[in-house]
């Protein structure tokens, strides 16, 4: 069965032709930012440009009923305000009637879980540090989804009682001390502070990438080498509450944040964890190893798996 | 089938006849403390004055392997320290071919789960704050065991970085802020330290028992509700942090210091965790209902679910 996975992000979608977890040919193209009919057009186009499918599979941001192929709760897309049926309109639109669509963070993991660096795991946690902060777990061989769809949220996690102030508006999470925005706003604070930073001086008034995290780290920049310090003991501390709660050996840290700062960066996660777990238990810290393909890899494998 | 439950402690063992969830029958006995022969010759005895029985469930406190009916690191249980075959010395004893042994928290949770405060849910965390902090995860239907059968360590989740010494040699663990001997051990220090509590007046050269913390908080001894909102606000952040990863929207509260602080105690641990949790999700959190009976119906009820 011919099975196109796509990647649905907000600024862009990519699609593959995914065969026995291979990408054989991808496409890309940006995200309309003119809401639900815009996006489902463009998905069908992209199918179409890959010479159509028999299955698709889509990773999306927001909260998914896998089952009802909707989802919601979706700020990352502009214009999806209300819960929308992405399966079943993407089958109008392309003709194609095996449509499943999950959340992209578990897409994510299930990439990695195919053909990835969790390939084989019966039991993984997924970290993807982006943006913000996603995760996604495989428990007894299967994706948790929880009665909610909102398993993993570990980005939502507190790591420091009181501390920095979360995207969601707690305090302390995850996400505010490891993820590229929660980075980007510090070192915005501190700077206009009076600390001076080379990340501030590259990113000037764009968004600060995670290319810019890691250039700051490389020629040594204190405020990059402290924020980054901060990250890693925040992951430390909610990725070790996890396995021990869970008794999870294994570890997949995806993301532009982690993609970017590399295998360096997974050791120093791996060493904060296992400062933090009970003694005697064993953890391993693997990077990402799919990348961008991760998604639509993920997406594809979603007819591996039926949906619960 | 007539189906007796048992649930092993460090000092003493309770058994009970299971019809149906209720508990129709039982006995107990002070646990021998000359090692594993010694138990398991009791473990017959106990059986025997009950009646006997066709099938026999046990919760006992250690690292079990259900499948294998082994017991390993059980540090409770004097002279316990090598790996123990449970189930099958038991058949051997009793001449009762079912023996099925599973970890004393993970039965705990099967009993709430079967007949207790978790009746029906499909995912529930428990957690019982006794002389330490165990938890255990009942998720899609079924008790999550773990690769390593260690799922559940709640106890061993980090809340105060570099914080109090947990008893597993780490720091800033739950257990030693929610736990008795933690609470004891803090209290005891403080007293050393010149501070007057009505908890050492109290407990005197003894063990600080979960009754002695609760009557030192009903005459409003200061120190005593200063480890108890230390307690709460440990067990709101960790429950906190494991419901956010895990999409479970209940939390069941047992063990000896939570039932003795009763009500009070899990509405307040329920204002904290939701303190914590992201903005909009439910949780509920209920203390459990059996009290000592839980481990005997959890026990029990290790024959409805297959082990995995």
């Amino acid at each position: 069965m011919r099975t196109i996975g796509i990647d649905l992000g907000g600024t862009k979608m990519l699609a593959g032709v995914v065969e026995d977890g291979q990408v054989q040919g991808t496409a890309k193209a940006a995200t309309p930012s003119g809401g639900p009919d815009q996006v489902i057009a463009a998905l069908a186009e992209i199918v179409a440009s890959l010479g159509g499918a028999e299955r698709i599979g889509v990773g999306t941001p927001g909260v998914v009923d896998p089952r009802a192929g909707s989802v919601s709760h979706a700020p990352n897309l502009p214009g999806w305000d209300r819960p929308v049926l992405l399966a079943a309109s993407l089958a109008e639109a392309t003709g194609v009637t095996e449509v499943r669509v999950d959340n992209d963070v578990n897409v994510g993991l299930l990439g990695e879980w195919r053909a990835g660096s969790a390939q084989g795991a019966r039991d993984v946690l997924g970290v993807f540090v982006g943006t913000g902060v996603g995760g996604a777990l495989v428990l007894d061989g299967a994706l948790r989804r929880g009665p909610r769809g909102i398993t993993g949220e570990i980005g939502h996690v507190t790591v420091v009682p009181g501390g920095r102030e979360c995207g969601c508006g707690r305090r302390g999470h995850l996400e505010a001390y490891a993820g590229r925005a929660g980075i980007e706003a510090e070192a915005r604070r501190r700077h206009a502070h009076g600390t001076t930073t080379a990340l501030v001086e590259l990113a000037g008034d764009g968004p600060m990438k995670s290319g810019v995290i890691a250039k700051a780290l490389a020629v040594n920049d204190p405020l990059a080498i402290s924020l980054v310090d901060e990250a890693v003991t925040a992951l430390g501390l909610a990725v070790a509450s996890a396995l021990t709660l869970l008794d999870v050996p294994l570890v997949v840290l995806g993301g532009g944040v982690a993609d970017k700062l590399g295998a360096p960066f997974a050791d120093r996660v791996a060493e904060a964890v296992r400062a933090r777990i009970l003694q005697g238990s064993a953890v391993e810290v693997r990077p990402a190893a799919l990348g961008d393909h991760a998604g639509i890899v993920g997406a594809a494998a979603l007819f591996a798996a039926a949906p619960t």
